[in-house]
């Protein structure tokens, strides 16, 4: 069984790495004199963290930043340790993979700060909550003794409202400058990806971006400078003709109102590719625009090719997947439409 | 780096074994004379395809059902690949690992039957569409000729609407009854989880579950006989005090009436926890009802912590997963619920 011949994947992810890397250059320059780090937690939002990070590694980055220990693990052959952050901070079960490994963990409570400091633990980071009240020290927590003997190499603090033009963005940058004459630290960082275009007094030392450099657009002034980098394409199983009044797939929620040609192809909501998209999605074929129709299935998904007369079993589709109109089509953030994307695909970067 | 301590996950997915197990033999004997099956594609709707086809190999299932060829890959080493059934079928690129591996194609367009023919397939299954209009053989393509030479086992058609109590049910039993005349097979199957519960004259010689096996009610009547699989549980980050008016995660959806305890716990929407669980799922510890306050994020859901004050960080919160409820709360789909279930979990079986 050693010597079977590989898998092909009815599906694709095209990645575009020059897209990626020019989506981090445009992110560093609007980011002006500081440095610009990324958040590759969930797997790289979902395109593939590998990758990702020789990517923006290549690209300039210096600082990643994850969710988990599992995934600081997961990249810390292709990048020195000591420039991956942990958000969750360190529980004692951590401790010793932390102490092992030199990733560095982003202090979020005075039990974590504890537990470092008595474990014998060097640089860290601190999470200081300006406000999003999520994960961080709070300013009630604000007491100078707690930091004592940590060598910070980060203060860092989240928006929460960075993607709308809400006082709490200007409230929050108050909280966090206050913050910073009680800690003390090497570097300060506030900006998200739409933190960025808030302008220059949310920049700091450090901005640290993570939609926008996988194609979001976290607020409308990133439209002009941000590519997309994920493209979805599926491999056509099966071409039908239909006729007026056929019912397609499940709870038969399209019903033909004319003879029609349809395709069966290989993609659905257990790749990502949600319910949301059922009878609204669209797909296109050599500029061909190909609707997709029904509901998405588990595995599958059914369009009207009436537009791409010559297409034939085996052919490829473009699924559209530009984040903002396919979050507005669907209900998902562009969020969630990248970390949602599956493990069936076959990613292909170019 | 090879004696790295291992990492610890936040979150995890208790995956109740027996439960598994228990459906499938309630589904069997729902399923009368006929002999039962199982969909385990999309690594086991989201549960981890190995154990899962373990647990169900041992609770009598012969007939697992895929839809990739990489997915029959993934588990030849688990059972008999002859065992295997692939649903996509056979596209040119397939046919070295289908013929190499032994797993069997439904077959589901002329042209793969031909492609299995002149490639020197043998034993295959045919799919036949009798009305959900997505994938197989249709009415319209029924010609005893496209069949001769084949060494058919299994002929399969899928309900679209077995969910509902749709007059489609009784047509497509009558569509796939004909077509049973013209195309002869050994064995011959229609039903999935919620067709078992149309009775009898569904049943055939094979039904195909899906995803009552793990939980799903795919109809009312399952309700009583499927047991709930999968159980999140999700680590406490952080605890902290807030005041009335604190506004709580992106976008300030929450506003605290009153001073708060809050809880932030590792989970989130790149887990497949989508942000329609925002303001509206639940969790529990020990009886206590936590509710989930303000959004889901990527990596940390916030919790009311109310009822529960000697919660404290480190310990480990269960997140309300009842399929039917959840369902109806998120907007999503029970499918989705599944099949949405990220890498990030240590997947627990007991």
């Amino acid at each position: 069984m050693d010597n079977l011949p590989p898998p092909i994947s009815q599906l694709r992810l095209r990645l575009d790495g020059d897209a990626l890397q020019n989506n981090y250059r445009a992110l560093a320059k609007a980011s002006g004199s500081a440095q610009t780090g990324a958040a590759v937690k969930a797997n790289g939002y979902g395109l593939g963290v590998h990758q990702v990070v020789k990517l923006l590694d290549a690209a300039g980055c210096r600082e990643f930043f994850v969710a988990h220990w599992k995934e600081a693990l997961e990249i810390s052959q292709l990048v020195d340790p000591a420039r991956i952050s942990v958000l969750c901070g360190v529980a004692d079960a951590d401790m010793p993979l932390a102490l092992a490994l030199g990733a560095v963990p982003m202090l979020n409570t005075p039990q974590q700060i504890k537990r470092w400091k008595m474990g014998g633990g060097g640089r860290c980071h601190i999470m200081f909550d300006s406000g999003i009240n999520r994960l961080g020290i709070g300013a009630e927590q604000l007491d100078a003794s707690l930091f004592e003997e940590l060598d910070i190499d980060i203060l860092a603090s989240h928006l929460a409202s960075a993607d709308e033009d809400s006082p709490q963005n200007a409230a929050q940058l108050g909280v966090f400058t206050a913050a910073i004459s009680v800690i003390t630290a090497r570097r300060r960082s506030l900006a998200n990806s739409a933190g960025i275009m808030l302008g220059g007094d949310y920049h700091f030392d450090l901005t640290r971006p993570g939609l926008s450099l996988y194609g979001g657009i976290a607020r409308p002034e990133l439209a002009d400078i941000i590519q997309q980098v994920a493209y979805i394409q599926s491999n056509i199983l099966q071409i039908r003709e239909h006729a007026a009044g056929d019912k397609i797939g499940y709870n038969a929620t399209y019903i033909c109102d004319r003879d029609m040609r349809i395709a069966t192809c290989s993609l659905g909501y257990a790749d990502g590719y949600l319910r949301g998209f059922s009878n609204i999605g669209m797909a296109h074929h050599n500029g061909a625009a190909l609707p997709i129709i029904g509901r998405v299935s588990m595995d599958l998904i059914t369009l009207d090719i009436q537009n791409a007369p010559h297409l034939s079993e085996g052919d490829w589709i473009d699924i559209d997947y530009d984040l903002t109109k396919s979050s507005h089509k669907s209900g998902l953030s562009q969020y969630e439409l990248l970390t949602g994307l599956g493990n069936r695909f076959d990613r292909h970067w170019a």
